[in-house]
């Protein structure tokens, strides 16, 4: 099987061209970019210097033409929130499997979208996408789309531990508090006065609180999981370091909720899952023991003097909180194991 | 005026040692260490060479000689916990001034202290001692204690912003959550394997959740604050940075409160206080940008959404959290311009 | 073909593991540790939480229970300098073939090696052993020797840039300069003060200047390349970072020696060899570019101002520089594609 | 007295700022800039809010408006190289004292510093203006110019260690060869990709090698030390750290030279002087130990095995290497104590 991938010079597009490179059953035969077309892939991606990126070459991004490529069976959109609905808009009709990894198609609402996002560039192809995370979002997806929206970071991390308590009634909808602690890759590949190193070295501050845009995604899909409508705070930060994001979220237990039963909502929701790992109740998941993996580590406790439960997770925003979760959608979408190219 | 420093080979005691050196109105006199007597000051930190701390030695750290120096006018204790009380008993009796940097005598109640912290090494000082963070606490402290507690990193960091909301009413009781973001040195000089530089670096993780032993002081004042029982979720965090310190607070607004109350409380609290600095709502605290000050930059956004108010602050937990806080209260308590030493 | 670690605690043991897991010739069925026997292996890596490691349980480390373990056919021995010897004398006689990532039998000369680092614990078994370089070791190795030991990470990023061009004479034999820059994990596991996050952030400083011992085994390879006798200035560096290492060579051009010839000298020794990188002039080797592959980087200029040339590479100092090697050895020696289980 | 900055909108420029506002010998009482004329110095430098930066303001940047401004007793310029020189033709002559950070006067040889830096914008000025560094300048200068060119950090970690033994003959003019490792502050302001975080941290390249421009100004003061023509090899390198400079320099040793003549000609060259620090034989200086002062950490060892002298060097490059230097400039200059202001 063929696969291409437009857009790949950011740094989620990176680590998907690294993951696709070593895949056993697919080969990777298109990466486009704008920028570089023409250059070899490791001339840009120099940590790829002695593998096939040698060779292979980005080309121009012209959405017609890419269209038009018969062959290639499944495209990766890397691109920026919008760009990515008008590749979209030319690629569907052509029948090959999309993977988004923007948030162009992760929100069913359009009025939530475009309060978040603002306009949307292709509103009419929503009944034919959905938000897929892989452990959570019922199978039928497979067979019901032609565009899968791989979460991002932040929705992974909060949606894992959280949307199976909520399913299972266990926790309240009211007063929850999520907050995160991200990688500054996590910002992408932006060249600004903020992203540089001597700014965020030793440096530790929340950004986009009270309003941050993936709030649109995880508050949709906490409220299907929750059967209600779910709001919550959502604090993220910025912290001194390339890769990984921890979210800690606190929430009261609903009544007679316990501990046990978090674990076994877990349990139940997850078994045989490759890429979630339970960790003991007091052990605290570490950015640094996912990076590179495609796991997700999660771990709770209860208070008894507070009443709430804090939920604790760790990705790696590049991998299970992109690309890596990208690439497990498509082991799964074209009947590959699951794990196939991930461990 | 002669100052002497008790057990100074921590983080913070050194950050103490510089403060003192260039202090214009004290002379640090005398410098305790039980491992290090003998040696000059910067041979064990050499970041002082070629300052008076090439010739000013270590002594030893023998409580009753300590007493028995008649030259020092006050001393301060930067000692682990437990051990600082064991120097307060023979350091009260002198009548010196005694600034304490450990948590001995920050909690009032007995029966808390010893939850959190074990057996109370001088529960019979008490009486004499006081928590005093200057920004916060009733000046009548000057004439009514012997030892001034100075409060560490986490309290400063959260009972700045949030204080004064309870005492004005501001915010509810229930439902408050505190993440805090803290650089390693937090964790003090432990040569552990978890602080080595490969396990700590690229690394975020949460600790101590539910159960931190800084809890007891924090609830303590939130509660005085209050004028009731305030229980809180505190969620600690490492950081992969050697200083610093950042904290964002989740607490619902009270009924008819605003933005504009926060602001005018926390003006109304700190009017004139050259260390607090109250940021424009937007504007969140960055901890680079105190390290090395003994500032607390605050700042505060409102939730329609949820009917929150998300405060954010920011320190340097050696400076401001611990060692810049100590000389402030000795600034004060000795007739000294407040900022003496620390600008 | 089954394998198996002896000591796999420290950082290079961990990349072992990982490289072994996923390697698609062999099976890892023995990874002992006297400290945590009994343990599964990703409860002591948690980065390999999720994989074989959660079965996989480290057993005890006796050399004679080893020794008598006929399933394993090729032992990795990842023990300090030393305990290496004791169990090569164990392992050796049972004709299973050894890989030894420590120093003990990189130095032919046994009065060098002592020299630089004491009594050899084995020295009969010299004759049975070699340093290997898989791309500078003359492939006669594979039929002649029981124990290859793999170079580390100073000799790796040392001789590939230099040696060929000592055995082609392009350079002068006197005043080298090598000067290198490692990452703290170069140092071990080792829980000391100096490796402390907060002391090695935002720090870099030279160390074991003039006497540093891997200058016993780059030494003796040098002269072996050169024909004659060779000494280096060897000046190593502690980078603040996790792991990499660059090195930059200053070395004096032979009589008629051209950059052209350089570069041809070094396409000769590297023609086919998959892990070796050779970049154009005026681009250096970043250590970010190879962490994590097998690969070194390397590059020269020529100054006609100094008649130097200047030599640079890069190599991940877990992986070429320990675990990647060792693996790469075993590779060759078992007939299996030099790549396998490397990209 | 009152002082003026031009241009401190970068990272030297803010900490000549921060020891600026608590120099006690004068007022800062000018900071142009052309990007923030209008606002208050603390909302561009946040680290300086609370102080004296909240109500002095950025004034515009015109260069005749300043040579009108009769109040400013001295000039620091904080600019680009080529725009330094544009301001010093319209200051010196107003007979003011300046300053100048950039390279533009640094180097007394026109046609040295054009084929290194392009067209001088003044060469007409040079007479009037020399490159100082306190410890090796001689004191004429103080009489002799108008401007003086404040070294940087490369020049100043050379020069120190290196000057005073070509001086006196202790080591050889040949095969010298330097190797720098400098924090990414080093590069400036520069919002570059090469410069983002990410992009830096766990990375460590060499760059500028064989053709650096600040060869100009250490090659030319390094021959006025040695009385004839000095070329050396400088290995400039990148490293992960925010600030902070070291350098290792490796000379053969002249013909019966030794360490203790190496370090008996360093002490008699900084006698009395508060900003070197001569470490013994054996202990390296560690940039982490100098960062925040104005010192240099100097130390020697001697190789028998080489014939070669190493020295090692560190300074903070912001400070000893940048506004610290210039601060000390003025101190001497103006008859005010060397470390007024510095310690």
């Amino acid at each position: 099987m063929k696969v291409g991938i437009v857009g790949a010079s950011g740094y989620s597009g990176e680590v998907l061209v690294k993951l696709l490179l070593s895949h056993p059953r697919v080969t990777l035969a298109a990466v486009t970019s704008r920028q570089h077309a023409g250059k070899p892939l490791s001339a840009v991606i120099p940590a790829l210097r002695g593998t096939a990126a040698d060779t292979l070459k980005f080309s121009g991004s012209d959405p017609a033409e890419l269209a038009a490529r018969t062959d290639i069976d499944l495209w990766f959109l890397a691109l920026p929130h919008g760009a990515a609905a008008d590749f979209a808009k030319a690629l569907l009709p052509t029948g090959r499997k999309v993977i988004d990894l923007s948030a162009d198609f992760r929100v069913a609402d359009l009025a939530t979208y475009e309060k978040y996002y603002g306009q949307h560039h292709a509103p009419e192809l929503l009944p034919q996408t959905r938000f897929v995370l892989p452990e959570l979002t019922d199978p039928s997806w497979m067979q019901s789309i032609k565009l899968a929206a791989a979460p991002g970071c932040y929705p992974t991390s909060t949606l894992v531990p959280l949307a199976p308590l909520l399913e299972a009634g266990l926790v309240t909808r009211e007063h929850i508090v999520v907050n995160s602690f991200s990688g500054v890759s996590g910002a992408g590949r932006k060249v600004e006065e903020t992203y540089l190193y001597v700014e965020r070295a030793e440096s530790a501050k929340a950004y986009g609180l009270v309003k941050h845009r993936h709030l649109a995604e995880i508050e949709e899909q906490l409220s299907l999981a929750a059967g209600a409508k779910v709001v919550i705070q959502f604090n993220p930060h910025l912290a001194p370091m390339r890769r990984g994001i921890i979210t800690t979220i606190t929430v009261p237990a609903a009544p007679d909720a316990t501990l046990d039963g978090v674990y076994a909502a877990w349990r139940a929701a997850y078994a045989g899952r490759p890429f979630v790992s339970i960790l003991p109740s007091g052990e605290t998941p570490d950015s640094a023991y996912v990076t590179g993996t495609n796991r997700v580590d999660i771990s709770a406790l209860h208070d008894a003097r507070t009443g709430n439960f804090v939920l604790t997770s760790a990705v790696d925003n590049l991998v299970k909180g992109a690309s890596g979760q990208a690439v497990q959608i498509m082991n799964l979408w074209c009947g590959f194991p699951e794990t196939s190219g991930l461990v």
